[in-house]
């Protein structure tokens, strides 16, 4: 074989390359995996304006083409549209109940879609209260889930806990049927069912955690890796231990719940709530890696890129960047590189 | 209890959280912990002036407020004052050796005076060469120490080998009964006798070792662990042995000497010698938890932070707020979280 | 002789150590090590001016002074001369084959001699292409080699898989064995005998690897340690393995090809392929310690500085301080510090 090709130069080889290539292109295998994105530009669940913009800024930076490149099937179901709320009267402290109650209704429906038509779904937010809708449409879907949450924050305050009224701060707290009794009944939250067991949840980023919060996560037993153990057992072995925890209660589904301020605010700025002392973006992109790896993820959640809290265009592109490679990481882009499985090294 | 109070609004319930935190706040438990803060505005140890802010600094940044967050009760003995010793004629390389002996008399019999009134002592420098008085203070108060020596520097020069004359780089030497016969009789030192023993002193974070003072420690055989060693241990594995290599020595009191300058600088610039390679943010506040939990702790310096060594405000920010975290680190801060414990979650 | 010198006063010691100081300076003991090194200011395996401006920038930051500071004697070479060539015509994809093929051959002569002559050789890039002659030259006077690659990426093109064209992607596939037949007969290259094998390679720190590469590196069995490695491992025990496994193979003279983008941008960003996610200049400089200390290396080469892709003159000084603590660290600088075998501590 090598002989026969002897004779070609390397400019026919390299033609031949490109044109296999392109022949590549046009009729890749299968694919594993498929992703199916549901952008939800919504920022009422805090107060900082500039989160809903990050759909937009995410798949600006090639989020498609870049799944696509890894061999992986994309649907992009656009945008959610919600009404404007403008007059959504505070209840207490709490603020935008109803903007967000409906909002989340609608997101529950999209994400339910996604799942239906078989795809792994990625919401792309948006703030962190849209993790109500996500998951309970992914459940909704498919039933019982473990949900891994990334974040620096715990997110599990109720409606009587808060100190801010943000309800990106209190998602957890509405999708546990432990805390089904501390949530009050609110508006356009007639929808929302408790879905979630607080035994199938595990915290990995968390770095600052409120009073009450930290009471809850105690007296729930949630399995939480804060950074304190992320230094004490390092990211993989923190990895290991949360797929060992979580695959001792079934082999679920996996709803990754991923806010970007778990990454440290030296990498990824531009988020309404920055936390000093945050994972690396390598520890960062090795929880996608791993969860990957287990063949159950099966619902993403990017929330809370804020292109508005950079102070530069460069802290925002490094967030958006960063948010796309933990993205690319959910869908099996490793760092070893990898390659189609009927690949031929050319000869000369 | 829940049925009873069905009928309470929300704003009701939140209004009585409300009302219920501050009585909290008036009335917290018994404080575990107090902080005894005695701040050294000393700068002649070295010859950057700046470091002279350090105490006003780390206070301004919140440190008293902060603490008493943690349920720390803090009483602040203001800053100690030391008398211009202008014509300090250096003896040798050495420089301005009487007022460093003078100003760590005076902070000696201060830290001494924290201690037996029941505190934990917080040494907020001024430059390093206050260790002298810090630590001489602490042992007359409280005996025998264990001391842990947080530092790029192992700032054990004697005043012999000093390149460079500048006391703050040679504090232990002052202090170890081993190196008595090596430190030459001073003026402004005859109050000082070393307290020290050489086997009860752990070195972290070293990456800037002169000759002589490798030579010192291993002629000590000091227990060190530089940045070669945190690499190939890992923090958690370098404090594990550090606590195990103390308390084989019998649980004595642990003094923690801490120089900014042993976190990187891309993290706390605003110090006089800054060295690449240093423990990271996590890494530096993983050891002051570290030790908390030992329960040992007994008194803390935080010294070397220079406002005027940083080349923007955000730089001397970072490195204010890296030092403030790093003390509440020594007073039971944890990243997970904490919660009094009679806290009572708010039904609806 | 503490009594004898009792009367001495301490300026008249510290003259003395200074004098004593200065002796050392004057005759050293035999150096352990010594470095050759060779400049190779040499482009044109990828695209981008600056690169050829690395060997004076690495030397004007103190190399070789710092190295002597070490106790390791230095010859500095110069730097080579390389005709001009710009009527290259590229072949196909492929650049500057002719400039590449020549320089190299010229290299490889080169590090030949400071081979022969005794030292351990330095090369100082220029792009990664010139690991062809380096290696090529180290092999031909020392005869079989481990090699240790260092890089974000494989650099394992052959010419025919390349995308960009540029041979510094290529020259690992021009060095092995293995890949002989893959790779075709080039204009200037006749001088090149493959004289690696597979086996005896060793990559770290790879993060950006084409589908091509990879494909090479499963079908060879070459052992990699991407970044998902490094991060699982961490460096300490990615070392230990690359070491374990290079000496069951023999223990060969190590070659060591480090790439300067194999360290994280934010740290080495005047490079000319950075990619995000790379070593932190602590694992980076464990690296050369860790070799260093097996005994074994015989030749660095230290490429890809490229000063004019640096944004800020700070961005270019922190690049070039890095790979001269790189170079330090394969030279015996540890960061615990050390000293000269007869160091005497001064009495007073």
């Amino acid at each position: 074989m090598n002989d026969m090709r002897s004779a070609r130069t390397l400019r026919q080889v390299q033609v031949a390359v490109t044109v296999q290539r392109s022949l590549h292109h046009q009729h890749p295998p299968p694919p594993a995996r498929s992703a199916g994105i549901v952008g939800a530009p919504f920022c009422k669940g805090q107060s900082r304006g500039g989160v809903e913009d990050g759909p937009e800024r995410i798949r600006a930076a090639g989020l498609q083409r870049r799944l696509q490149q890894l061999g992986c099937a994309v649907k992009d179901y656009g945008n959610l549209t919600f009404e404007d709320m403008s007059p959504d009267e505070p209840m207490g402290l709490l603020k935008s109940v109803r903007a967000v109650g409906a909002a989340n209704q609608k997101l529950s429906e999209a994400v339910r879609a996604v799942k239906e038509d078989g795809h792994t779904a990625v919401m792309l937010g948006g703030d962190h209260s849209l993790a109500i809708g996500s998951i309970h449409g992914h459940s909704a879907a498919v039933g019982e889930l473990s949900v891994v949450w990334v974040d620096a924050h715990a997110d599990i305050n109720t409606p009587l806990t808060t100190y801010t009224g943000n309800i990106h701060g209190q998602p957890v707290s509405y999708l546990l049927h432990e805390l089904r009794s501390k949530v009050p009944v609110l508006p356009n939250f007639s929808w929302l069912k408790p879905c979630v067991s607080a035994a199938d949840v595990v915290f990995i980023g968390l770095r600052d955690v409120d009073p009450a919060e930290h009471y809850i996560l105690k007296m729930l037993g949630v399995k939480t890796f804060s950074m304190s153990e992320v230094d004490q057992l390092g990211v993989a072995r923190v990895m290991e231990e949360t797929c060992d925890y979580l695959s001792a209660r079934g082999k679920k589904p996996i709803h990754l719940s991923y806010d970007i301020d778990a990454i440290d605010p030296s990498v990824a700025p531009a988020t309404g709530t920055p936390v000093v002392g945050g994972l690396t973006y390598r520890e960062g992109v090795y929880i996608t890696e791993h969860l990957c790896q287990t063949g159950l993820l099966s619902a993403v959640d990017l929330v809370e890129v804020n292109p508005l809290r950079g102070q530069t265009e460069e802290d925002v592109r490094s967030t958006v960047s960063t948010a796309v490679d933990l993205l690319l990481g959910c869908f099996g882009r490793v760092r070893e590189g990898n390659h189609l499985p009927d690949y031929r090294l050319p000869d000369p």
